[in-house]
């Protein structure tokens, strides 16, 4: 019994389906959660191909990353999870994953990537028009997941609006959105401006 | 009731499944339509994935963007579609999708875009041969989308024959036909050109 | 009645959905045929999409390309077709397609392009191992089939033991084979070839 | 009868199944193999299309490539596998596949290729952290398979603790772990790291 609701866990068991057709899960790569309640997330267990994933994958563990079943252990990056939905109280959904544009663009950035000027950019909240640029952060890896997270709530306190996303270096993206269906959607159209980004830094070396 | 004919939605659903395959469609970029008659368009409501349309997710518009149902909101660039529509008789069926390809191109172009010597210019009308060249218009991205259709008319009056497509800076591609598959041809033909030339002007530089 | 057997017909069919899947017929490009006997071969209609099609979609011309049934129109280059069954006895399967690699070192390359050290080479026949060279004639494209052929024969006059495959300045690949499945072979290992080459030579600028 | 037990054959055809999904094994490239015993691996049979294969193109060796079915053929690089079995004890499952990120790099490295930094490198053993590095033999291609193996053999007596992994130059890459899955696992891990380099050093140049 993984205590997570039927529609939770296939929800990201669908999302998993959907990034691996994309490209976004190689190996064991990528995470994924939904919130349950004020206190509770489902999220993906530790160590699965994200891309084949099935209902008895998905756990329930409390904002501390606490597993409700102490036998199941969730993904490595649970506690970046939980420090987005105690953050963040619109966040419903959270999906991680790596792709060759977010790899290379975050290996290569400073402290923060901005996407200017694209179409896609109204999938991200509070942009109305493509007339407009998001900076994201970019934060050091780091294995001690519980210091990232410190780290991301020392930025995010800093900044008047933080935006639904982050790339660790050489270690993939972060998107977050009220449900699923919309992650999924901003998921899409970050790694999208990233691929453009990728190839306009080509052409203006 | 979409009082939409099923084979206009139909027509609608299955090029949202191929542009999806072909990685034209990111996040709820992309939006169709096909002509019904003289005064009216079936075109892709707003907001949704267009990979992932269902036939309700069609509706009817008259050719100023006036839905038939009020309670329905269509794709935010109708106007651009009623605008082919208008100008064209001879079009049936629009298509708008977003590739990296025409992302970068067309935010690195000026005025307009040179397709020369490929194969596959054979897909736009009047050409019966490789040898020979088709300039797309390049408009720059506005969010006032009458203001852009206005430009596109006073560029088209310009043009003794003007071609059956054009892309906006930062904001993909357009591209329209008689029907439906020919209008899918021609995007292929189009994306799999810009594909060639993003590649080119690399070697080139 | 197309007056083509069935598997000949199927094996051109399944034959386009592969090339399809691997994004060598964008549009209404490419065409295929098999050898039906000394004096007959199946190849492609005219104008079709050619990852979508049926047995209908296959007809039959004899070697100089008239169609058996007369309201038929084969593929515009069933010249090249007819061209390489007259010259090669062993040939009994011909494919054509196009790739965004063939496509720009096509258009960048002289009159030939050789590959090397490849040990995918061992694809062509001949060639027991990747310590060799296979040099694929590169010829200009022109809507004038039947000159094209002729310039073919020329050069293949001129050549030793003309490799199964050729370019078209801008307008793809040609490769052929004893049967249809090796000819799949040929035509993969020849792409993954030149993607490998269009790689290296961004490297080597 | 092939002598392979059921599970074994199912495990390879899967796995073909999937790297060609990936791109990972064009034409007839590639080969794939599992322990069965001590001394018999099961191993993929000559020349067929690696995307396609029936339990029927599996069959058994011994650890010196010997088919225990001598009307059978085994994969050319059959002793290559062998290599890897005799060696590592561990070694449950061997994948060998071509992309053109490793045929790139592997022809452009010299003796060896080090990856660095990537949260995937984690899937390789013994790294519990992406702040360390793996260094990947490159050998030379050669036709003569016994002689490669003996100059691996060569290769990791010199080394304290041997990567799960190699390139031959221009001729794929090996991976292997104790059962497919986990071979699955790395091999993708490695291809999305090589695709990441290959971008990076196009960036750096």
């Amino acid at each position: 019994m993984s205590g997570v609701p039927g529609d939770a866990a296939e929800a990201i068991v669908i999302a998993g389906q959907r990034l691996d057709h994309l490209g976004l899960v190689p190996a064991t790569a990528g995470n994924f959660s939904v919130r349950l309640d004020a206190r509770r997330i489902a999220v993906t267990v530790s160590g699965r191909h994200k891309g084949f994933l099935t209902p008895d994958d998905v756990m329930a563990v409390d904002l501390d990353g606490r597993p409700e079943n102490p036998r199941q252990r969730s993904s490595a990056e649970t506690l970046l999870h939980c420090g987005i939905y105690r953050r963040f109280p619109e966040a419903g959904a959270v999906l991680h994953g790596h792709s060759v544009a977010n790899t290379v663009l975050s290996r290569a950035a400073g402290k923060a990537l901005t996407l200017r000027g694209h179409e896609l950019l109204k999938a991200f909240p509070g942009l109305p028009t493509h007339d407009a640029a998001v900076t994201l952060p970019v934060v050091p890896n780091d294995q001690d997941i519980a210091r990232m997270q410190r780290g991301l709530d020392a930025l995010w306190s800093d900044m008047a609006d933080p935006p639904p996303g982050y790339l660790i270096a050489g270690h993939g993206s972060y998107v977050w959105a009220p449900d699923m269906p919309t992650a999924l959607m901003r998921m899409e159209a970050l790694e999208f401006m990233l691929a453009c980004e990728l190839e306009e830094r080509r052409h203006a070396r």
